[in-house]
């Protein structure tokens, strides 16, 4: 079974990453652009057979390590 | 209009944040897990107001700037 986890900065967070990520699209001459975020995308493979349980565990796996839960925002999307 | 691009490792390129990660999960008590990718998740805020044009654009700056396309793939999804 795989999950896909998408982990990214709270609204309000400064995001330096996303900032320079931005600035260099614009010296680039992409000036159309108005924001830029950048998070984390985890793909995981799992050996657990059912949807529900895979997803409860893989939220486990982002509250103790996969996300900063005081600055990070997360969702768990089960694939197959 | 809004972009969100994933770029994440080609096949058999190794992973070594991944790796790192699978590791921590297994010494956390995460025993169910049998593979880990990380991989980047980039939000746009464009000005663009037409879903083609937008996603051209963004395909041009994967190329040029945001994927390394030696080693990553990337997709493109414009969700609104």
């Amino acid at each position: 079974m795989k999950a896909i986890v998408n982990v990214y900065l709270k609204e309000g967070v400064l995001d330096p990453q996303g900032k320079a990520v931005h600035h260099a699209l614009d010296s680039l001459g992409f000036n159309g652009v108005k924001d830029v975020r950048v998070g984390k995308q985890i793909v995981l493979e799992l050996e657990a057979n059912d949807k529900e349980t895979a997803k409860t565990e893989v939220q486990k796996m982002c509250e103790t390590l996969l996300a900063n839960t005081v600055i990070e925002d997360y969702n768990v999307e089960i694939v197959s």
